[in-house]
């Protein structure tokens, strides 16, 4: 037999599933759009240059880069905020600002699949670009949450910090620019391995036990920034419930990035956690533009709020696209059947014909019943006579007889 | 400055672009699920053996392919008829048929560009896989015009030819099997190029001037088949207006992928024409199964339908994200405009706050009439001190002063 597999980190998306992600984005981007934000696209393939070197060693090394046939170096879309950094060098005297926008497309990375990775998947990103006020920072908490509150997650752990807690340290030359790094990045582990964990990891790199952990709990115990006391009061005015922003010092986020506000949002319904992350960077935007261009944004964790829907069974039930399956008694009586779809379709009830006229009834039955269509219409020789149609309600079993206006009203509010 | 151009045939589209495409997509979406079409997903990276030597000498030329990182010999995908085939062969016993789907992803083809084309455009197929009965053929056409008819196109002529009237020639012995690819071929272009135009390209390619005009006329002479006939009645029952299909003995759209019927779509409201083409090919999606698995399908020209309702005007005037521009007066009043705005948008209605509590109202102003945004809620300290809210109309200009529940309503009706 031929080779039919799909490649290791890329995945087919059977009807199920494809429709639990378009639900998923269409609630997304209906919300997106609440506030203001814009569709943007930008394409699969740059030439590689605009990519190679914005993604540190990690990038350089997962990204997909080939020479087309016209020998120009490419390379796949690897993230959504480089591309977005071109556009905005490109479009800079058409685009208004602040320039709110989300973005909703496929990246793709040569990543490890044996730790449940994949190679091509969603990202999910709003950001306002031009913006240095707070109110910008604001808007894209409250809409970070509102966005996931509107596909049915309830209780939340917003993570909030500010990236200026780390130079504190600097400031006070308790260390140098490449050693907060370090610190920074193992610090960022300390939910996962504890205190103690970081404290072992530091001094691999060369801390003192001592000092870490003074420097350690120096920053455990920092106190709210400006910038957060400030966010804070703008978001009382939303409905974010309070207790759900829970200051995290040790909140890093990476590393070269942010400059401003971090934050991660973790749902406590489902054990995997963060449903994704953001924070202001105020120095990437501008790379290709020669300027600097602040902006603020938050990324969905597109596959991961799927599993914690499907986990928290978020998801509608009648997902499915056909409501009714519209059977055909015999060919005699097929142009009864096709009047009837049409009605549905036009009264805009998800309709399907069952595509034969020389099927027994059990057949279609069966074929409603393993496409989980919950109603069926038959329209046997009595039926038409008495310009009547039986409706079957699939789960319950029962049927009824009723005229085409009384069963469109039925179907319709169901 | 740095190259910050994106390659030859790819695309960025900006938000009101990108705006128009959802509008598309969305509003096709619907009309396919109305008619019991489930969506459907395949990578953008087959194992190339997957793709190769599908689509002829001119898919081996344009098709994009590279060694992936593991020594993988990967292509993008070219279409989406044969990852569906493969998909069919893979989940052969977990689909139900006959399986309604419908695609709608980017494609990748290096085309030559100076032509006009793209080298990544969407393509966008409904499908019934598995179902021989003529009533799927009639569906397909049907779920075709209502889609179109549901952007807004009105007047339709629908080309409708059946492979079959091709092969009477062979039958009786007037042609070899390989003159009559070439001679199929070459009588396709005869809209464009006209009769002499084909019989001359016939004598080039060997045909005698008078056989050919004979055959030419034979075809042209040939009546509708049963199988057309058949599909005709159906159709009767539809809300198709019958004047709108165009028996086309001449139409053959490529060469011997089609076994039955085929169509094209054009408006005759916008030259370029044709909108899309389908038809029945029942011995492709079976390749990697192995057996024959019959289909009809259509494929709709996405990029060419934005083109024909640009010119048409067929996109709602309305169509950018944001209904209402929520001023900040002053930093004072600050709260009172995030309070407004989150009652905008509890509402539903599509609202922005301007991000600065440090802009002049006129820059604020400014920046609703750059982004379309119809209305302005000004709130001052006069309207805060008698609980009131200024509305801009910023077409007319015109102001009043409304309370907060005036105001929703207002704009919600408009």
């Amino acid at each position: 037999m031929k080779n039919i597999q799909t490649l290791k980190g890329f995945r087919d998306f059977l009807p199920l599933e494809a429709l639990k992600r378009q639900y998923v984005i269409d609630k997304l981007k209906k919300e997106f759009e609440l506030y203001g934000f814009e569709p943007l696209e930008t394409p699969s393939l740059e030439y590689e240059e605009i990519l190679s070197g914005k993604y540190g060693q990690e990038g350089e090394k997962l990204m997909y880069r080939f020479e087309d046939l016209g020998k120009r170096k490419v390379a796949m879309r690897y993230d959504q905020t480089v591309p977005l950094a071109r556009l905005i060098a490109l479009y800079r005297n058409k685009l208004y600002f602040p320039f709110k926008r989300y973005q909703i497309q496929n990246v793709w990375r040569a990543e490890n699949t044996q730790k449940g990775r994949y190679r091509e998947f969603i990202q999910c990103d709003i950001d306002i670009v031009g913006s240095t006020s707070l109110l910008a920072d604001a808007e894209v908490v409250e809409l970070s949450i509102k966005a996931l509150q509107v596909l049915g997650f309830k209780k939340f752990k917003i993570l909030v910090n500010d990236r200026k807690v780390f130079t504190s340290l600097l400031l006070n030359k308790d260390l140098s620019k490449d050693e907060l790094s370090t610190f920074v990045r193992i610090i960022d582990k300390i939910k996962k391995i504890g205190k103690d964990g970081v404290l072992e990891e530091l001094s691999k790199y060369g801390f003192k036990r001592e000092t870490a952990n003074i420097l350690l709990t120096k920053i455990q115990n920092q106190e709210k920034t400006d910038t957060l006391k400030d966010i804070y009061a703008i978001l009382e005015n939303s409905s974010i419930a309070k207790g759900q922003l829970v200051f995290e010092p040790t909140l890093a986020r990476g590393l070269d990035y942010y400059t401003g506000l971090i934050f991660e949002i973790e749902t406590e319904e489902y054990e995997a956690g963060s449903l994704g992350g953001g924070g202001r960077y105020d120095n990437l935007v501008g790379m290709f533009a020669n300027e600097q261009i602040p902006a603020v944004g938050f990324a969905f964790g597109f596959d991961r709020i799927i599993e914690a829907m499907d986990y928290l069974q978020l998801f509608p039930t009648n997902l499915k696209t056909s409501k009714v399956l519209v059977t055909i008694f015999s060919n005699e009586l097929k142009d009864n059947a096709l009047e009837v779809v049409a009605k549905l379709r036009e009264n805009l009830i998800n309709s399907e014909l069952f595509l034969s006229s020389q099927s027994v009834i059990d057949k279609q039955l069966k074929y409603a019943n393993q496409k989980s269509i919950p109603y069926v219409v038959i329209i046997g020789p009595e039926e038409a006579s008495q310009k009547l149609l039986t409706l079957k309600d699939m789960s319950s079993g029962q049927q009824e007889k009723l005229t085409l206006p009384e069963l469109i009203k039925k179907v319709k509010n169901l």
